[in-house]
Formats: structure tokens, C-alpha cells, sequence
């Protein structure tokens, strides 16, 4: 019941679903770290060691950004909620199944980027993930964005379809990126963090910039 | 203190209860990840090896949907309440006590099928803990139906008694899947993997289901 | 500045403290399960393997119990506060090093059960663990009581005054615990286990088992 | 939506940002202690090999005391603020990610003290950290203080400015210690834990041994 707003039958709490939510990015983004280590000979030169595992820091703050961002649009979706209902709680399951995955396969690329055959197919794995990832968190927007009546005021509405002029376009940028990661997994991967930070950068700045142009 | 609702010497606030449980239900549900592996030989041929590791996706899934339903379930007990009392804090800790316990049996899952005896005494010690954890969630729910004075107002009533329609039945189901695991592993492990998919199926839309036929 | 209560310039808000703290609990109780685990030689029979491990279960069990109660007692705390201060920040954040340090002494517990020597040394150095928890538990308690300015209202102090019954002979019962599982170690963790459920009966019950004595 | 203050367009509730970042202190506080373990023939002396790791404890209590401390001055710029903006958020995300990051070098420290060329290089790499991390939540902090439209009133505004006492000098520490742990690792670290402490006096102690000084 928490704060405020009275619910009807067929409405959930939006409180417990950003407790649940945030519990779910926090943990998946702080058990990156345990994946970082260096190799086992690595007292002999330990400076040059922690340089040589570039790899693993480029995945770690992918992943970290790209969690990061998933954060900002869900957190920028739920403030805008006065109330959630059962479909938007399954679906936002569908995003936390996503997040915590990720940490798996940013394994796999932080292992075998450098090694031939292997690093294709995890930086192609990896991008698969991220764009499905993207995709369930556009359906959460539209899903919110096709029952105002969940949504608060007018302000509210103003927020949500700011988070559209980013998610929107995003998905083909993976696409983009999981093809030049095919060829080129390196730079698949630097695209992955591109997408990510540009997904970082306010709606309002993006529109600011449209608006100049 | 927290919010609004004023306290009797005996009753305790909801609002702590589902901090704690959020954050237990979300580290459960996000841990299962640390257990995806490859072979250590995958290099050869990486595509290969993260497809042939399928017993831990069909695992990984189904215990991430066990706890998400459990998750849910708990949380729309939490939603109809006004107040805990101790009993049902302690009730709550033996629900969590499953919950968390769970990556254990998963773990074991994920490495055995396949294999032929062991995955036998796997599929049905995770079909055991799933169904102790199925009783504990019932005897949460049923404490709080049988102490309607913790209950709020009677919308959160009916909510409470939607969610009985689901939890009734689903130990049986439980019971026939885990002697189904006992003779065909890797089906048991699916019928896991249904229930918990049946138990995401909002209440409404089952009423309504019942109701048409 | 977070709900209600307005806070003089030395108080500080309590739901910050719950939120942090709550975290914690929640992780170190989950944690406890990635310690788990099978020989690497169990699919021969498995079921002889995970029974073979009751001492992990043992340590698991107690574990979860210990800090299960310590949050029971934590939140029957914070739940009775109005405001927290500068200081009773700090001694939580005493609680919360003691319970997140318990997995360690857990693992070593688990694994040298049974192992004549190593197992008296692995039995005590937990025990010191628990005991200094308790104690630190019992300052953040006694600071409390004697700041009666940051306890809500009457009801509130009632309830604050209920947990010491319970906390005031706890360290006595770990001391005697301890000393048990110097010579008999395998009793010193049921001993440790059997102080944790007993903290985990509610106060009402003891104040009534009193009464009726 | 969450809690009383009504939020203009460009703003955003402070209470996400509160419970996203609590998770991850929680998360990174608590992940530490999995770095903890004996030498697999520890069976043989335990408490000699329990005692031989004190570069461990050293390692994981200072890390510990950072994270908490940090904690602690975070919640006191987010308990003055009214609301949050979106580069708050995300000078908040870079916080979060030094927080997280920091149980690695903390392992490196664990791991190669006491051997002669790699703990130089592990101190300086885990200082250079604490230092990254101290000017990040200094940029946060800073912002708070020159954007004093989303403070509260004038008892939080007092409040900011006390953190910037102690925050303020402690980067010129930070960097006298990276050198003295160039020159001599475990002192180095000893600094670290000493500036941790530092930080962890209450701003109220500092004024006041000002004032009479």
C-alpha cells in the first residue's frame, strides 16, 4: 500500500516494484567486479599483468554503463507511475532476467577477446543479449506509454516520451554493432559502449541539440 | 513509524519486512548467473560449448521464474496488509530461508543432467526444496487470511483471496512433477518450469478463464 | 529527508540506515549458499554426497538464523526510532562488518567439521564472531535506550525495552557455547544454533512464559 | 511520484537515486568478504594460517571502512536534497562504480602483500582508486552545494557544508599516502585505513575540536 495514492483492484504498488528493481540492478551491476581477476603468474609482473587484462576492463565498464542506463530509463519510466498493474510487473520481470544474464556473457567477451574464433561468437552473444535487453525495456515504455491511466500528470507524460527520443533508434545501433562485431569483434564492442553512453546522455540535452540543429 | 498506519504494541511495520525480503528475493534471483559456465576447452569452439550447456539455461530459467512468482506472490500478500506481527516475520524468514537456499539445488541441476544417475537424485532433491518453499509461501498466505485485523480495507481482501486460486493447487503439481523427475529427469525439470509459468499468469486473467468455462 | 518526522540539526534519518542496512543483511544471509557445494566426485552417488555434507548445512543453517534474528532485532531497533544520530550511525555500520564478516568463519566451520584439529580452532574462532556481533548488537541497543529523545513515543519504548529481556543473558549463553565447543565441537555449533532460535522466539512469548513461571 | 515533494520537469526523486545506491554499497561492502580464505593445507594449523592472513583483514577492513564511509557522507548529501537532477544521477552512476570497483585492487592488496614487487604496484593501484573514488564523491558533493535549488532548507544546507570539512583535504591525504605505500606498501595501507577512520569522525566532533583549538 505504501505511500499516497489509492489503487484500484487490478492495480500493484509501484513502491515494491522499484525495491525489487533496484535490488536486481544494484546486484548485477557490483558482481561485474567479481569476474576481473589477473592471471595466475601474475606476481612476477604485476603492473604489466593488470594492463594486459584491457579486455576484461573495456566488458566490466560496458556492461556497467549499459546496466547504468537501464537504470536511468526504468527508473525514469517507474517515476512517472502513479500506479503499475499485473502485465507491467511480469514484464519488468522479463527486463531483471535480462540485466542479471548479462554478467554472463560479459564473461565470455572479457575472456576470449583477442583469441580468434572464440571472441566472434562472444561479442556477437553478447550484443544478441544487449539487444534483447533493449527490446524488453521499450516494450515496459510503450507498454506504460499505451495505459495513461497509469501514468501520473501531465508532467509525467512530458518525462515518459522524453525517454522514447533515445530507446527508439537504439535498437538498430545494436544491430549496427553486432554486425561490425562480427567482423571486427574489438570494435563491436567499443559500439556497445558507444550506444551505451549516448543512451547516458538527458533526453533534454539530446532535444536541446535538435532543437539547435 | 514509516508510513501513515499507526502501530499497536503488537503489530509490526510492512514496510522493513519488504526491504529485507526485496533484497533477498533480488540477490537469489541474480546469484543463479554466477553459476553459467563454459568448459574450460571452450575456445575450440565457443558456439558449441555455450549451446551444449542447455541443462544450465533450462535450469538457470527455471529457478530465475520460481523466484520471480514467489516474488510476486509475496508481494501482493504485502500489498493487502496494514500491519506484520512477529509470527509472520518469522514465517517470512523461513520463506526466505528457501528462496535463498534454492541456487544450491539449481547448481546441482545445471551440472548433472545428463548424466544418469546422478541427475535422478538432483531433479528431485531441487523438485523437494521447491515444493518446501511452495508450503512455506501457503502457510505465509493462509497466516495472513487467518488474521484479517493485519488485513487493510476489502479490496485488499479479494486480492488476498485471488492469490489462493493459484497457491492451492500448485503443490500438487509439485508432487507430479517431482515423481515425473524421478522416472524422466529432464521432464520434471520442465514440469518445474510450468508450474512456475503457470503461477505467473495473473490471477484476473484465470478467474476470467474459469468464469468463460 | 525522506517521510514525516522533522530532524534537528544533529539527527539523522532513519529510513537511510534501514535501506543500507537492510542490503546487507539481505546479502550476507544469501551468501551463505554459494559455500555450498558437493565433492568433485559426487555423480557417483550423489545422494551419499550431499547427505555427506550435513555439516554445511549445519554452519548454513546457523548462519541464516544468527543473522535472521540479528536483522529481527535490528528492525524491532530502528522500528521504535523517530531520528538516528551521528553515533548510532556508526555503531550500525559496526553491526553491519560483524555480519557480513560471518560468512568467512561459516566456510571455515563447513569445511573442517569433523577434521580433529583444525574443526575446535574453526568451532571457537566463529563463536568470537558471534559473540562480538551480539555484543556490538547489544551497544547499538543500550545507546538507544539511553537516547530516549530519538525513540518515537510510549508503545515505541515498551517495545524497545521487550528486546532486552531477550539480549541482556544472550552473551552469557555464547560464552558457555563457546567453551562447549572447545572440547566438543560439533556441540558448539548446535549450542550456537540453539541461542539463535532461541532470539528468534518473539519477546511477547518469553514476557508471557514469565508471567505464567 | 514516491514521497511529498512535488517535482518540476528537469527534476528527479531523490528517493531511487537513495535505494539504487544503497543496494550497491550494500552489495560491494558485503562482496568483499568472499575474498577471504585460508591456504588449502590450512587444515594442518588453522589458527596459524587464520592468523597468517592478516594482510586479508587489513585489506578487507579498510575497504570496509571506505565503502562505509563513503556511505556515510553520501547519505548526508542525499538527506538535504529535495530532489535530484539528471547529472546528479549520473555523477551519482560514477560513484557507484569506483564503489564497485574496489573490491579488486582490494584483492590484489590481499593477495600480494608482503611479496616485494607486486605490492608496490597493488598499494599504488588501490590508492589510486580511494583517490578516484574520494574526487568523485567530491564532484557529487560540490554539485550538490553549487545547485542549492534542490536542497531542502536551511538545516540541510548547514549539513552539506559540514561534509565539505572533512571532504575537502582528504584528496592532499589520499596522495601523501600513494607515495608513502610506493616507499612502503603496509604503511601505505595503514594510511589508507587511517584516512578512513578520519572520515568516519562526525563532522559535529570536527567543529568542535576546531572551536576549542
Amino acid at each position: 500500500m505504501a505511500a499516497g495514492t489509492t489503487l484500484t483492484r487490478d492495480e500493484l504498488p509501484v513502491g515494491r516494484l522499484e525495491g525489487f528493481s533496484d535490488g536486481v540492478f544494484a546486484i548485477a551491476i557490483t558482481l561485474l567486479v567479481l569476474e576481473l581477476s589477473v592471471a595466475s603468474d601474475a606476481e612476477k609482473h604485476l603492473l604489466r599483468s593488470i594492463l594486459h587484462e584491457w579486455p576484461q576492463y573495456l566488458a566490466y565498464v560496458t556492461s556497467f554503463l549499459t546496466i547504468g542506463v537501464v537504470w536511468l530509463e526504468h527508473s525514469s519510466i517507474t517515476s512517472a507511475l502513479r500506479a503499475a498493474d499485473a502485465t507491467m510487473y511480469r514484464l519488468n520481470l522479463l527486463v531483471l532476467l535480462l540485466v542479471s544474464f548479462l554478467p554472463f556473457p560479459t564473461k565470455l567477451v572479457a575472456e576470449f577477446i583477442g583469441e580468434r574464433d572464440p571472441e566472434q561468437v562472444a561479442v556477437v552473444f553478447y550484443g544478441l543479449v544487449l539487444v534483447a535487453l533493449d527490446l524488453a525495456l521499450t516494450m515496459l515504455w510503450r507498454y506504460t506509454v499505451e495505459h495513461r491511466r497509469l501514468v501520473g500528470d501531465e508532467a509525467d507524460e512530458e518525462r515518459l516520451d522524453a525517454g522514447a527520443l533515445k530507446l527508439g533508434p537504439s535498437v538498430a545501433f545494436y544491430a549496427g554493432a553486432i554486425v561490425a562485431g562480427y567482423l571486427l569483434p574489438t570494435l563491436g564492442v567499443a559500439l556497445y559502449l558507444s550506444i551505451a553512453i549516448y543512451l547516458a546522455v538527458p533526453a533534454s540535452t539530446i532535444r536541446r541539440l535538435i532543437r539547435r540543429a
